[in-house]
């Protein structure tokens, strides 16, 4: 099959990959309909992470082509969207809705690499979730969001405690910050402030339920949010950047006893515990645990309640995924969309 | 009056402070019954934090001796127990639930200074709460320890958020780290370990509600909390210390999902961004609200539910403070109350 291998930053290539066959009675082949390229696969991509020859992709559509022994829950055919992390969803972390740190997590990326035509799926039973029916075209955008963006987005809302009437802060405006901003509409934020200077992701931004836009960054952007909020701070910020400036803006812009759910993928930042202490926050966040949401997050796409595949802006055959990701990196698209 | 003074670290000293007058209509003049010295007196007594001729002490129940004109919820005369923080409980922040960070919040520590005969308490009706008649001798230990080691213990229950059959680990065996496993017992909490080298501590602990004791430290004793888990980790874990070590400690032996409650205040402790992303914990803790918790805090007092005044292990007079700091300092006490 053809599939997407990063050889090294920067130099991103399609070509042939083995065939995935099932090794494990709980395992399932699928045959991908869709997947696309995540802002995290930017960090090996421009160097911030080591890279040598590996199998990118996380975040997939597609049909059940095959199925272990053991699968119970789909059948051949049928149409599934899974999570970015492998997980059982039957141990005591799963069952307390942490899918993905699963006793048997799997990171996706890297290892199985989902930009590709089919992906072997372990534990497929608790990684997947079929939807009601086969989706009608105009569905899998919004579908392959739900494997990553749409529920990391939605996950630092939960974790950002996002509930009717509260003020909340959303720094980033990538395509999880802008989901983040999807979620806390649909949670019923009464005030939902987008950190953004760009105006086509603004535009986006205000699409999904923002309020208002703040374009200031670092301390001008958190003395922006005071002044939105009787000088308190946010009730409920998301962090889906990743970085040590949008973390403290995340902090700083949060009041007491309000919570951050920071979702970025952390890199080299260090949080100072006596500052933390005395800012007195709630702080979650990690890897989301995308299966939690997922019945969810399908059904509501089923019902056409959300929209979250406006969030690509670029949509590429898998065989010119190089040029997906310069896009990306260059801020010429919010999030690509590869097809097969 | 007499209060206590702290020169410079180490040098403490009994001396004479001038008479607190009321200078705001919501200012209550209290004669303080007993008071104490905190393991947070220590920093500064070893010279972690920079002290100059500092009024020292924060800790106080006692006798409402004068009133300014716009204080209704006690008269002269009513016994009356404070938080060590001041307080209005009336601003958003307040009736959010967090009164030490008050937009009108002010330590008692360093400007009041309860290690004395009275003090200036403002925002009187929003910082003190009046017991439901003069308490027997025997409770004055009890209702002091709600001023401060008690009530953030129970903080640091609630934000590691401790309920019915958890597993709850609790680093640090000070004054509050005890009063942890007393929250967390009060909770429901199904098993508490305690971690602690110090047999009488130890015993302590298990008078509290402790179920077992762990000695190791570190990743020992992190290790040894995950054998008790089934490798999972802890679901509620507290942190009463406030170093890296006990921070570090705390994180790693938190499952993911699970609630690190911490209330050490902070010296010298950094958090990397990508461990704590990675291991998917809620961080929350703080100057502990001790304000949320007062009223209920003093009934169980009252009813005799709980004896927290039995982490007093010395008993001095005012006029021998120095001694009593230095008995803390070498471990000697665990806290010491000061009668006056």
């Amino acid at each position: 099959m053809r599939g997407v291998v990063m050889h090294s930053p920067g130099d991103v290539r399609v070509e042939k990959r083995e065939d995935p066959k099932i090794i494990e009675p709980t395992d399932a082949i699928i045959r991908l309909t869709a997947t696309c390229i995540c802002g995290s696969d930017l960090w090996p991509y421009r160097g911030a992470e080591a890279v040598d020859h590996l199998a990118m992709g996380h975040e997939y559509v597609g049909v059940v082509e095959e199925i272990g022994s053991d699968v119970m829950t789909m059948k051949l055919g049928d149409f599934v969207v899974g999570s970015f992390v492998i997980s059982d969803n039957t141990c005591e972390i799963c069952q307390a809705g942490y899918q993905s740190k699963c006793v048997h997590a799997e990171f996706v990326h890297g290892t199985i690499g989902t930009q590709a035509e089919k992906a072997r799926i372990p534990y497929a039973d608790g990684t997947l979730v079929v939807t009601p029916g086969q989706p009608d075209p105009e569905l899998i955008p919004s579908l392959l969001a739900a494997s990553d963006v749409l529920g990391t987005g939605w996950f630092a809302a939960v974790a950002a405690e996002i509930s009717p009437g509260k003020t909340v802060a959303v720094v980033g405006d990538g395509a999880v910050g802008l989901m983040g901003v999807l979620a806390a509409k649909q949670l019923g934020a009464e005030r939902i402030v987008a950190m953004s200077r760009h105006p086509e992701r603004q535009e986006l931004a205000r699409f999904y339920g923002a309020t208002d836009i703040v374009e200031e960054r670092g301390d001008e952007g958190v003395a922006r949010i005071r002044e939105l909020t009787n000088g308190l701070g946010a009730h409920s910020v998301i962090e889906a950047v990743g970085t040590q400036e949008a973390m403290m803006q995340a902090l700083d812009a949060t009041r007491p006893g309000g919570h951050v759910g920071f979702v970025g993928v952390s890199h080299g930042v260090a949080i100072d515990g006596g500052s933390l202490f005395f800012s007195e926050v709630h702080l979650h966040g990690g890897p989301a645990p995308v299966r939690r949401f997922l019945p969810d997050l399908i059904q509501l796409i089923w019902d056409r309640k959300i929209d979250p595949g406006k969030v690509f802006d670029l949509t590429l055959p898998l065989e010119e995924a190089a040029e997906g990701y310069k896009a990306m990196d260059e801020r010429r698209a919010t999030k690509v969309l590869l097809t097969l």
